[in-house]
C-alpha cells in the first residue's frame, strides 16, 4: 500500500482493509456501511447537527420521492439532473399516474412546501436542514464515499427577505464549514465555480475543494446562492411590512459522505487510516501485554483502565482477542485508532501506561494516576498535528503557473481573464477542470494564461477526483 | 377536539395543530417531518441506539434499492410484498437491466451480504440494526405516522448458531422493547400472530400491540424468529466447531414512526398532545408574565431561569413572543410540553416559580433556589403518572368475552381452539382482526368462542387501526 505511488489503488485497498464499507452489494455504486464506517459518519453527522442547531436551523425530513411535475418546474435544474435520476414508475404491479424520482437533492421536494410555510416577512428567515440519502446515477467509475449512487448527504435550505440577507447566510455557512473542517482536520479552498459549472438553477455556487495526492482536487461540498431562481417557479412569496408581495431569496449548503473519503485520503498513510480523534469510533485502543503468571493481574488492570477512560467520556476499546499483541497493533493501525495504550506487568510495576501515537508512531509512557488527563492532551495534540501536517501538504499541493507548458502534477493557480472562451480553452488544453476563482477574491495581477490579457483575477485548475 | 367521541378526527386534527407533520406534500402518504415532529422521532431514535448498542448490536446502513433477483429468493416473502413495493425501472432515460425495488424491509438487501460475513461459528452471533426509510404502497387510507408510504423505521437483524440462540435473541428483544416503552410511557401486549398473519417468510411473529380509544388496537412493531427460512435461500452458512457446515438461525425486530402515532393517541387529551418528558423536544416552557414597569426585571429573571435549566441539561424553551400569556399557554398545551413555568414580578418577590403540569393541569409553586431539582422531580412524576394512567386505560380497554354476541367496543379476549377454521370464522363473524395468542401463553381454561370446544388457549381480537 503505497499512497504516494498509486493513490487510487491505495485508497481502494485501505477502505476495504479498514472495513469502512462493503463493496460487494449487488448494485454498482451502492455500498454497505459497515459498523465501523457508519460510526464515523454518525459522528460527523453529530457535529453537523451541533453547528446547524446552534445557528437556529430546524432539522426537518422531507420525502425521498419527488413527483415529475414538481421536478420540471425549474428548467435549468431538470436539464442538470435529467440523465442522473432514478425513476419510480410502478407501485406493486400498477404503473403510477405521475412518475416519481429519487431525490438527487431536495430543492424540488422542499420548495412546494416552503411556498406554504412562507407567508409573511415574519416567517423569514426560514432556516432548515436535513440529513438524508440521495441518489445519482453516476456514469463515471464509482469509488467508495467519493462517487457513489446512493449518497448520505446533509443539505441546508434557507429563505430570506432579500439578496443581502441570503448573502449573510452564505457567510454563516462558511463559518459552519470552518468548524466542521476543524473536526476533520481537513484544509480546503473556497472557489466560486464558473458559470458553466455552477449548480443547475443557482445564481452562483461556491465549491469546497480539498487536495489529494497526485495533483487531484476533491469537491467536499458546495454552497449556493439562488437569488429568486427557485422562488419564482415555486412561488415562495411573502408579504413585506409595506404589504407588498415579494419573492424570497434562497440559499443551500450541502456536503456528503465524501467527507469520509476526504478523511481517508488526506490523513491516511501506508500503514492504513489515521482518524482525527473527534470522529474516531474508538479514540483509544488498549492492548494488554500478557506474560505468564501475570495474566489475571494485567487483564484486571486493563479492564480498570478501560472503565476509567469510558467513564471520562473517552471512546475506548479494550482488545481482549486471543491474538499476539503485534497482530493487534497491525489491525488497529489499519483502522486508524489515534492512540494505542499498552499495559503489561512492567507498566503496572512502574505505575505507568505505555502509549503509541498513530500519526507520528511516537511511543512513550504516562503516569497511571493521571492517565485520563494525559490521554486527553495527547488526543488534542494529535488533532493539532495532523491538521498542521495536512495544511502543509495542502499548501505544497498548489503551484502558481504562468504558462500551460510542463504543468506540475498539482492544483494550479493561474491568471484568467474570466472569459468563457479562455476557460473552455484552458480545460481543452490541460485536460484539467477549471475549479473557479477564490471566494472571496485573492489579490492578483498578471496575465491570462490562455489569451495573455492583463487580469487581476486568479483561478484554480486541477484533475478532479 | 373530542378524543373519546371521534378518535380518528381528533387524531388527524391534533397532529396538524401541534405541527408534528405537514400532510400537504404532493405525494399521498408521504408526509413532511416538521422540526417539532422530527425532534421527537430523533429522541426516540436516540433511545433505540442506546439499547441496541448496549446489547452489542452494530449499527449499519444498507442500500435502499434491492435488485429484483435478490428479492425473489424467498418465495413467501415476495408473495407478501408483491403488491406493496415501488419499482425503479429507469435511470436517466435508460431502462435498467435488473429492476430495483425500494426496500419495504431489508431482509433481501442484507442477507446476500450476511452470507459473505458469516463464515464460521466464531462470526456468530451477528447482531446488527439500522435506522432507515422504508417504502410500502399502502392501499388503505393513509394516516400520519400510523399508515404512511415512506416509513421511518428501525430494524435489527441477527444471525445465530441455532434455534435456541435465536430464541434467546427474541427474549433480549422483549427486554429492549420494555425499556423503550417505558420512555414512551406506552403499555403493550405481546401477541403471537396467527399462521396466516405472520411476517412473510417467518417461522413465527410476535406482534407488539397497544390500545387506542374505541376498541382499536395499534401494532407498534414486531419481532420475528426466522429459523432457517431465509438463511437457506440466501445461503447464510457457517462452519461449526466440528467442521460441519450449518445454516444460521435468524431473527429480526422492527418498529417504526408509529411509535410517534402511539404517543399521540395514548396520551393526548382534548387540549392537545401530552408528551412523555423523555421524548419532549422541550420538557419545559417558560412564560414570562410581564406587568407594566417590571418588564425588564421579569425578562432578565426568565432568561436567567432558562439559562440555569439548560445548563442543568433540561430541554427548555423561553417563549418571548409578543403575545398574551393565555395565548402562549394554549399553544404549548397543544404541543404537549410536559411542564410550564411562569415567572412574574410576584413570583420574583416571593422567591418562587409557578408551574403547571400539562398532564393533570395541576398548578403550584417551587422555590426559585432549588428549581432545577424540583423541576426534575416534577418531570419524573409526570412520566410515572401518565404511564400509570395509560396502563389503567389499557387494562380497561380489554374485555373477556364468552360469546360473540353484543361485543363491547374493546379489545376482546376469548377462548380459541387454535384451528385456522375457527380463526377465519371469528374474523368473518366479528369483522375484527384475530390479533393472536399471548406470548408467553396466559393460563386459561374455557371454550372456543366459535366451535365451543374446550381449550386452554386464549386469543385477542380487535378492530386494528
Amino acid at each position: 500500500m503505497k499512497k504516494e505511488e498509486n493513490f487510487s489503488e491505495w485508497y481502494n485497498e485501505i477502505v476495504e482493509k479498514a472495513n469502512l464499507t462493503d463493496k460487494r452489494y449487488p448494485v454498482k455504486g451502492m455500498n454497505v456501511w459497515t459498523g465501523y464506517g457508519w460510526k464515523i459518519m454518525l459522528l460527523i453527522d453529530s457535529f453537523i447537527r451541533k453547528e446547524f442547531d446552534a445557528t437556529g436551523h430546524d432539522e426537518v425530513c422531507f420525502p425521498l420521492l419527488v413527483p415529475e411535475t414538481e421536478f420540471k418546474k425549474e428548467k435549468d435544474h431538470i436539464k442538470g439532473f435529467d440523465a442522473e435520476v432514478y425513476w419510480v414508475t410502478h407501485a406493486g404491479v400498477n404503473p403510477l399516474d405521475v412518475r416519481l424520482l429519487l431525490r438527487p437533492t431536495s430543492e424540488t421536494a422542499m420548495y412546494p412546501i416552503f411556498s406554504l410555510w412562507v407567508r409573511s416577512h415574519t416567517d423569514l428567515p426560514l432556516k432548515t436542514y436535513q440529513i438524508v440519502n440521495t441518489f445519482r446515477y453516476e456514469t463515471k467509475m464509482t469509488r467508495a464515499f467519493i462517487r457513489v449512487r446512493e449518497i448520505h448527504f446533509f443539505e441546508s435550505h434557507t429563505c430570506h427577505v432579500d439578496e443581502e440577507d441570503a448573502q449573510r447566510q452564505v457567510e454563516e455557512d462558511f463559518a459552519i464549514l470552518e468548524k466542521l473542517a476543524e473536526r476533520l482536520c481537513v484544509p480546503y479552498l473556497l472557489l466560486k465555480r464558473t458559470d458553466w459549472d455552477k449548480f443547475p438553477g443557482a445564481y452562483y455556487t461556491v465549491g469546497v475543494d480539498t487536495t489529494l495526492p497526485d495533483g487531484r482536487s476533491l469537491q467536499l461540498g458546495s454552497i449556493h446562492h439562488y437569488r429568486e431562481n427557485f422562488s419564482r417557479p415555486f412561488e415562495i412569496k411573502y408579504e413585506d411590512p409595506a404589504g407588498e408581495m415579494r419573492y424570497a431569496h434562497q440559499t443551500t449548503f450541502g456536503m456528503s459522505e465524501r467527507l469520509v473519503g476526504a478523511v481517508v485520503g488526506v490523513h491516511g498513510d501506508d500503514k492504513g487510516l489515521i482518524l482525527p480523534p473527534d470522529i474516531a469510533p474508538f479514540q483509544i485502543v488498549i492492548i494488554p501485554i500478557l506474560a505468564k503468571g501475570k495474566v489475571e493481574e494485567v487483564e484486571r488492570e486493563a479492564r480498570a483502565l478501560r472503565d476509567e477512560l469510558v467513564r471520562e467520556g473517552i471512546r475506548t476499546k479494550l482488545d481482549e482477542r486471543d491474538e499476539r499483541p503485534g497482530s493487534k497493533f497491525y489491525d488497529w493501525e489499519i483502522k486508524g485508532v489515534p492512540l494505542r495504550l499498552e499495559i503489561g506487568s512492567r507498566d503496572i510495576k512502574q505505575g505507568v501506561v505505555t502509549y503509541a501515537r498513530r500519526d507520528s508512531l511516537e511511543k512513550g509512557t504516562v503516569p497511571r494516576t493521571s492517565v485520563a488527563g494525559e490521554v486527553r492532551s495527547l488526543l488534542a495534540s494529535i488533532s493539532k498535528d495532523i491538521f498542521e501536517k495536512a495544511k502543509a501538504y495542502f499548501r505544497n499541493s498548489i503551484a502558481d503557473v504562468e504558462s500551460l507548458d510542463n504543468l506540475p502534477r498539482k492544483i494550479i493557480r493561474f491568471g484568467w481573464c474570466g472569459s468563457e472562451e479562455c476557460g473552455h480553452r484552458f480545460e481543452e488544453l490541460t485536460e484539467l477542470k477549471l475549479l473557479g476563482t477564490p471566494y472571496p477574491a485573492e489579490e492578483f495581477s498578471g496575465k491570462c494564461v490562455v489569451c495573455g490579457k492583463e487580469t487581476s483575477q486568479v483561478a484554480y485548475g486541477a484533475r478532479a477526483m
